[in-house]
């Protein structure tokens, strides 16, 4: 099985309003509830390419439940491939509220900071993980890291998985990407402005050979609809799709993230795992909801993405 | 006992960002959770002045049980004097975020719709109401309708109350006071902008009249940092705070309604109902939660209140 790890999951709230006007009351029209957190949305999407997947972290509270019962909920309906390894932490799972304006506007985001984990809570999801890596093929380490949790976190997951042999991906940001990205994880899957703030470069040619010697075996970084850049130990290549898409960018990147990590198992060239990584986030952008992917679009898309060497 | 219906009951949250920056992404700092829907406001004021309250309305899903255990912890600190007759109803409570930026800067508002009542459930509701009612000393109807409560459920519940010859408020807006109005309650609370909307008059004593002519008792109208206008049988007053007082005015009309309806029940005459719900509001704007009100700031501003006959 693949293995997820989302630390700081979430209770995602999708808010449609006509338009967000600053210090107005505004009436919802439309509620969406879903369980979030990247690492979620990753293992949603390796389930959907049929990799059996595990999805760990910390829930808590009655959003943790509510998070726990709607994905038991859509695992039942991916043909059970998704399965669910969390630990449970007194405090409270977050909420994130994403507010959509108009007919397809931009959406602005509102993310609660998540429990504060203990140094007991912390060392419990690190044996859970301990005993969860034995069984996978492949991790990736997701997101954000909830109050609490050491900022080494992530430089102390890659190393545990190293050390068993196990590919590890990493898809954080900011001091945590930073530490994470020393501990040597195979692959880093950053946007451009993570990527930026990471080596101080606004050029990702460049910027993505920094990442390397910091550390990453490979580094992929999304560069919205201009596709993506990898730099990797066989090359350097460009990924992009025939046109770019609108629609809702929204997770555009953990599909990018899944795709990846799946062409890794199956041993495809690093350009097959580019083309597929694209496909799938142009499908992701085009599907009604943040997360998930419209198959033709994909099955359309695919053999157009031109990969070229950078 | 006074009895506050709340049909559309709601979990407040509370998120303090730096600026609220439409189609940006923000860390939340801080989050606050509390039950919500006006006559819960009303109720809680009214239990802090001493009188045993009873809150009744729909709840329902975990958004309804947060709703119920956060009002059991609040009215154990309450010496008790609060209690809830909830109806269960199948569809989840909604939640309210109010979105707070800056240093005491502005709050925008997002509002749930709330549940889908059926109509088995609403004359489930009418069955507990005429029961409570045979309690009550007074009732307060506050509040919007959840999508399925018929739009002339208030003007409803006024007659039940008036049969029973319970005297009863009724805090709503739109089309729900309209018809709600012409059933005769014997107060209503109306903001400038709901008393403009249902009297097409932006001149609030005229508006006023205009509103007991069309059922109303008494007409008490908040006119924010000016105070309130009453439009009674015994007479018609403005009264206002010595000055505006600076703060978050959430939940300022609903301490007004509590006062007025206290000061019903304890027999004072109008304008000492006016100065203590002008005091007691001012006193709510102070307070650093929305809903609560400022106990010194209120025994201080009391006897400042200016009552003038209009």
């Amino acid at each position: 099985m693949i293995l997820t790890v989302t630390l700081n999951t979430a209770l995602d709230l999708t808010y449609r309003v006509p338009c967000l006007h600053p210090h107005a009351s505004h009436r919802v029209s439309d509620v969406m509830e879903r369980p979030g957190g990247k690492g979620l949305n990753v293992a949603r999407v390796l389930a959907a390419l049929g990799h059996p997947t595990v999805v760990t972290g910390f829930t808590g509270g009655v959003t943790g439940e509510t998070v726990r019962r709607l994905l038991a909920e859509s695992a039942s309906e991916n043909t059970g491939s998704l399965s669910e390894a969390f630990v449970p932490v007194l405090g409270s799972t977050r909420r994130t509220v994403a507010v959509v304006d108009g007919a397809g506007g931009g959406t602005t985001q509102l993310n609660e900071p998540g429990p504060d984990v203990t140094a007991e809570e912390w060392a419990a999801f690190t044996g859970t993980y301990a005993r969860l890596l034995r069984e996978a093929e492949a991790v990736a380490l997701c997101g954000s890291l909830p109050p609490g949790v050491p900022v080494g976190a992530y430089a102390h997951l890659v190393r545990q998985a190293r050390a068993l042999g196990v590919p590890v991906l990493l898809d954080t940001s900011g001091e945590p990407l930073r530490r994470g990205i020393a501990a040597r994880p195979d692959l880093v899957t950053p946007n451009i402005e993570e990527l930026s703030a990471l080596t101080g470069s606004t050029e990702p040619l460049r910027a993505s050979l920094d990442a390397r010697r910091r550390g990453a075996g490979a580094v992929a970084t999304t560069l919205g609809p201009d596709g993506m850049l990898a730099a990797t130990p066989e090359g350097t290549w460009r990924a992009a799709a025939p046109k770019p898409l609108t629609g809702n960018p929204t997770g555009a990147g953990d599909t990018a993230a899944a795709a990846l990590l799946a062409g890794l198992l199956e041993g495809l060239p690093w350009p097959e795992r580019l083309a597929r990584a694209v496909a799938l986030a142009a499908a992701t952008v085009r599907a009604p909801a943040a997360g998930e992917f419209d198959r033709p679009t994909y099955e359309d898309l695919l053999p157009q993405v031109k990969v070229t060497e950078a």
